[in-house]
């Protein structure tokens, strides 16, 4: 019941007033009735379209996984799904950080509301800290924070929506991206992360996908879901690409700094003057602090097009009715940059690394599963489901339903981020919970093998 | 030129894509030339609607003020446009407010996300709170914690909107909910507060505004701008003309309990078991902590007509594509809820009624100004503009433009709360601030005044 919820919603177009949702307002039909309380009738009812796009957010999925687990299990839950380490000892935040909330608080400075665009030492530390490594400087007026990285992407998507538009998407991605463009009724077309070729983008792909009706290309760099990190070379065909298209480059960079392999982490916005760049990110992933809820999109522009497109006025406009992050929080942020020292963010970055060679290494025993690529970023990576050497698995969501009942795994289902039949695996976790989860899975996979492989590895 | 570019935005239409924005895009043509960088032309373009949108929100207009002050003088800006005293000594919030935020980020339990309804024993003790003097209890689940009031608003219109729709809306009101509205394409019909009767609601007109299409109604009590405070009688009769339409009806209680006249504060909610009620909060003016962006969205439904007429699912599946407040934030609101002293709260109520009698007595001292009641409740209050008694002021913008320029007061004009030739003045700020204020607006007043009639009030 709950499962085939879930593969419908997962599955249903995302547009306001979908197909869908003609069936759920026929459900509505109690309220057209004469009301026992002297009300003519109600004149109100849910917007249905609503539900549909919010199904396929990985909360929406999470939350139905954990709705499934088995309460008799005395087990602990093993939280594979999620990129949020905040709860673990290891991964508590910068003490520093702390402090500078307490300082900004304290100082009862900043209480009021804030300028729309952001506060004005915030917007200038931030303009700092990402200017680090560009061949030109940002501006405190690039700057606008917003309420996390997520509210950066919905400012961006209803910025750059107008009748007919589309966006060129990854895929695999993130799928608050398509809930946005879904909600702005902007069209989305997809590229392929190609897994065989370390997650890169099929650039061949997009030059196809793209119509003078495109305005827009993300990335996702380090990446979530695949854990990997682009190279210099490759962001910068990326970035010839979107120009040879013009279109805008969106370098979402949730996870930036981030990278623990061989390829080191280039800010998408290195490549600003091919292509104008917006930024959107937040402290959430590296100070592992994402219930401050504080982020920023930041306009890379040297050429000045956005201003001349009217994207900057947009922006600018669209903070003018959007909410804004607590002030003492964005006050916040030039001590929080400033004093948060090397230390912190190498023991991180050493976790992570341990973590993703433990999942990569772990995933090798389970015959079930593979993995393309070992995570060089990010919290998460992807790995293949081998259906053909499973008994009475028949997708992904079972997988992740059955696994969470029977083991108190919880692993997000590729289809939750656009890759069917792969899975979701976040490592960002105590190590030992990490290897309890992969020995669950591994068991799982091995109840659940077809008889005649059993001890098989291909 | 400032000034006519404001008096066009507050005249143009509000919707997506209106007549104004076509000029706009005019604007842009230097975009659609061959690149000079390679690239075949840039295909995105600001959404221009935004800007339209975004002129008409308070803020908007009060940083046109704020721009045209004169630099020249040396005299300190007296700020009477917007409702937000927490920079000034006597209105710092509670210690005890404080400290609840600073235990809650020293657990470090709440550095996570949250839940997309918000954190359960904040949930808990808002429904306790607003429960007070009700006639039912709410329960948490009716409670859902979003970034301020104005993220509750934003939501609830959101959820409400279908083609064709409309909700009624109070003029004078609060111009968030214009905006909101024309972001949704939702319609809206204005119903005047009748400055002769208290400000009370037309409520004939309301019956001759509503439709099948009328989605719902906004009460804002204690009444911003207008400072009134709806008493018991008649906030049931608007309860049961909300309940003969079929509409729901919207309590917007920012200013919740800051009533310091004779009438008694009475939330709109007590009627919930006449018609469905959406209470639309926030700790932001009874604590003055507005920076702090906690809000509350919460049904008041003892029949159970939002569940059956999905609304409550629009709300979850709102919630899951929305930012959220930080968590540390919500999970300080039982201690703030629950350590925050009377004391606190009827020094805020001392201290705003000495201000609104000051500046009750103030105006009448002013007679180009006239005060048709006091404020009882919130941070402002309305009074309009005579403008027969003056020689070279034709409307309530060019008398707040010449204000700001000529003795550094800002005050709002009432065109952008929706009374042209009226006045908001926010009296929440320190008494010899307001003093001087008015001050300043009798000698701007007798400078401008018509020739034969200095020296005569009427
Ligand atoms: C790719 C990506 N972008 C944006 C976000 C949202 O970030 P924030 O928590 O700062 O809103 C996430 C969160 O997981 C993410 O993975
Ligand atoms: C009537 C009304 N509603 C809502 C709000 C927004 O409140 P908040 O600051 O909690 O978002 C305000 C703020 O001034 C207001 O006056």
């Amino acid at each position: 019941m709950k499962f085939s919820r879930l593969s419908m919603a997962l599955n249903a177009p995302k547009r306001r007033y979908s197909t869908m949702t003609s069936s759920v307002i026929g459900n509505l039909d109690c309220q057209k009735t004469m009301m026992e309380n002297g009300a003519k009738k109600w004149g109100f009812e849910g917007q249905t379209w609503l539900k549909a796009t919010s199904a396929i957010t990985v909360r929406g999925v999470l939350d139905m996984l954990m709705g499934g687990l088995n309460k008799e299990d005395s087990r602990p839950v093993i939280p594979l799904g999620h990129g949020d380490p905040s709860h673990f000892p290891s991964f508590r935040t910068a003490a520093v950080a702390e402090n500078a909330i307490i300082d900004s608080l304290r100082s009862a400075k900043y209480n009021c509301y804030s300028p729309t665009v952001g506060v004005s030492s915030a917007r200038g530390a931030i303009a700092d800290y990402l200017s680090r490594g560009l061949p030109y400087t940002l501006s405190p007026d690039d700057v606008y924070l917003t309420i996390g990285c997520t509210q950066a992407i919905e400012i961006t998507l209803a910025v750059l929506a107008r009748p007919g538009a589309n966006i060129l998407l990854p895929r695999p991605g993130y799928p608050y991206y398509e809930a946005c463009a879904a909600n702005n009724g902007l069209e989305v077309r997809h590229f392929d992360l190609l897994p065989e070729k370390e997650w890169a983008v099929d650039l061949s792909a997009v030059e196809t996908l793209a119509d003078e009706n495109t305005v827009a290309m993300v990335i996702i760099n380090p990446g979530n879901p695949c854990g990997n990190v682009f190279s210099y070379e490759h962001l910068k065909e990326v970035a010839e690409t979107a120009r040879d298209l013009g279109v805008l480059l969106i370098g979402d960079e949730a996870y930036d700094n981030l990278a623990f392999g061989s390829t080191p982490y280039v800010p998408v916005r290195a490549f600003g003057s091919i292509v104008p760049v917006l930024t959107l990110g937040s402290i959430s992933k590296r100070w592992i602090v994402p219930g401050w809820r504080l982020g920023w999109l930041v306009t890379s522009d040297p050429n000045g097009i956005l201003r001349k497109s009217g994207v900057v006025e947009s922006i600018t406009g669209f903070l003018n009715i959007s909410s804004d992050p607590a002030t003492f929080i964005q006050a916040a942020v030039p001590q929080i940059l400033s004093d948060t020292k090397e230390d912190f963010f190498s023991k991180i970055i050493c976790m992570l690394r341990e973590s993703a060679d433990m999942c990569y290494n772990g995933v090798k025993e389970i015959p079930c599963i593979t993995c393309p690529k070992k995570a060089e970023g990010s919290m998460s990576v992807m790995v293949k489901l081998n259906l053909s050497m499973l008994e009475d698995i028949n997708d992904d969501i079972e997988f992740c339903v059955k696994l969470a009942e029977e083991e108190s795994v919880i692993v997000l289902p590729g289809v939750a981020v656009g890759l069917k039949n792969w899975l979701r695996i976040t490592f960002a976790v105590e190590t030992s919970i990490l290897e309890e989860g992969l020995a669950r899975m591994k068991v799982f996979c091995q109840r659940h093998a077809k008889k005649h492989q059993v001890g098989f590895t291909d």
